[in-house]
């Protein structure tokens, strides 16, 4: 008898397609065959390994945040970016994903790495998501976590690549996903070494490093993984680039785009989202290859312990 | 009976330090116990891992790349910086490691990174030391791969933090110290993505992104790793800041520094190495808690197989 690696997948093409994948490129001797050293996967974060809606994880942390800062100091609710932040809704000040920026720097620079850690960590124990209840930490989508823990047994090493911020990602992933730091690439701030009698700290400036969105994203799997993925999945046109340059490798690739078509269990939506439109990725998947799963017919489960 | 992990380490303070610390640091239960998770170690490869004398492995690989490209295309002889590449003698172009940049990209951009890998792998399965008269992928040191693997076994992730090229290492990490791609941090350039209809790949540039020396090196460990190691191990000033990175840090700690003094079996050299030299670092490590280790008095063996 055989125990479903997927249980949270139902039967159909695209379950059938990662069995089938996962079984070729291990099959020793086999045609597809790759060694375990380059069983490289890359996971979008926003959307695809948990829920984005109506915003992204990290602007309710930012918006949190804020409010901490304003609570501490009472002075800052005249000062920008917060003022702006506090009198006007966060979809006005959110034109685009780089229009949070300064409020991002706001919230996540100006200490060290290990001051903002805790931080980040303590928001995670008990800031919950306002319409589905249920903490952050448990928007994560359970086939997904599934299928990371399978290909994990599998001898596949499982990364993130998203545009959500590197510091902010590392503070759960492992718990999350099971996916320990190192393998978290995401957007970044610049840091600086300062050492003096008392230690030597690593501290977030508010000057962007590497916006890891669209073509950076395969730029930023060069520099920090240094092998092509043999298997990619993403949710929007922010990772076209990546699930292109998966896909066009050499050998068996696989490159999946999940579609929020399910106004049920979360939301649907595509086109129409701003901060992350999936535009281009859906019309083209078929031309390039891209396995299209569908939240609401492909996943028999959406949200952890449901 | 227990079997010496080390064996390539003579007994002595440097020895004891290492198995000290690793002892402590995997006790279950005991005050200085680290999760398996943050048992990060970093280690500089030039003058650490492997020979840097006369010049760091990746000059020879420069040197011969550009014989091989004149020996294409002869009109480059007249051409800079090959011109005075094959006029001067290396040591007067390298008035430092960044004085050998317009030659590194000369010679490792303007193609993609799937066309890099193969011609340093290749040259890795012939080019020989001149002094040493064994394959350049031989000259690594027995006792730090065997230190190496220690780690590993001490469920220890092992990283190289190097200031040498990351794709010419990653060339050959795997096969010199079953260190894979993504735990390779080192120089590199920028990348371009590039999509067509033909596929999409990744093309090195010539320019700089990151030089990955001194102060840049913890703040790599920030960005790549995102966590503070507890044993890192260097052997110049260009190492100082992540050796003190790592001791700064809370709980147990171990830092190392190799002193080159042994001019019999290697080549002795501190002071006066100009290209990555050993003066502030030797100076204050007593000051910063940092263990010495004599080539000459701490190691059994220097090269592999010997």
């Amino acid at each position: 008898m055989n125990i479903d690696p997927l249980p949270s997948w139902n039967d159909g093409a695209a379950k059938s397609a990662i069995l089938d994948f996962v079984g070729r490129v291990t099959k020793e001797g086999g045609p597809d065959y790759v060694p375990p050293s380059e069983r490289i996967a890359t996971f979008d974060n926003d959307g695809t390994l948990w829920c984005e809606q109506p915003f992204q994880v990290q602007v309710f942390f930012l918006i949190d945040r804020v409010k901490e800062l304003v609570a501490e100091d009472p002075r800052l609710k005249e000062r920008q970016p917060y003022k702006a932040l506090l009198e006007h809704n966060i979809k006005t000040l959110a034109h685009g994903k780089q229009g949070l920026q300064e409020l991002f720097f706001a919230t996540h620079a100006g200490m060290t790495t290990e001051e903002f850690d805790p931080i980040a960590r303590a928001w995670f124990t008990h800031a919950k998501h306002p319409k589905f209840g249920r903490l952050f930490k448990h928007c994560t989508f359970q086939p997904q976590v599934e299928l990371l823990g399978f290909l994990r047994e599998n001898s596949f090493k499982t990364f993130i690549v998203s545009g959500g911020g590197i510091d902010f990602m590392r503070a759960i992933a492992e718990e999350a996903y099971g996916i320990p730091h190192e393998q978290v690439v995401g957007s970044s701030g610049k840091l600086r070494f300062e050492a003096s009698d008392g230690g030597a700290t690593l501290m977030k400036l508010s000057e962007l490093n590497s916006f890891d969105d669209r073509e950076v994203k395969p730029e930023n799997i060069g520099l920090h993984i240094g092998r092509r993925p043999i298997l990619a999945f993403g949710n929007s046109d922010g990772d076209l680039a990546m699930l292109r340059y998966c896909k066009t490798g050499k050998g068996a690739r696989l490159a999946l785009l999940i579609h929020h078509d399910d106004d049920e269990r979360e939301v649907a939506y595509d086109r129409d989202f701003r901060l992350s439109p999936l535009i281009e990725a859906l019309d083209k998947a078929d031309d390039y290859g891209i396995t299209l799963v569908s939240m609401k017919n492909d996943w028999k489960t959406v949200f952890e312990g449901e």
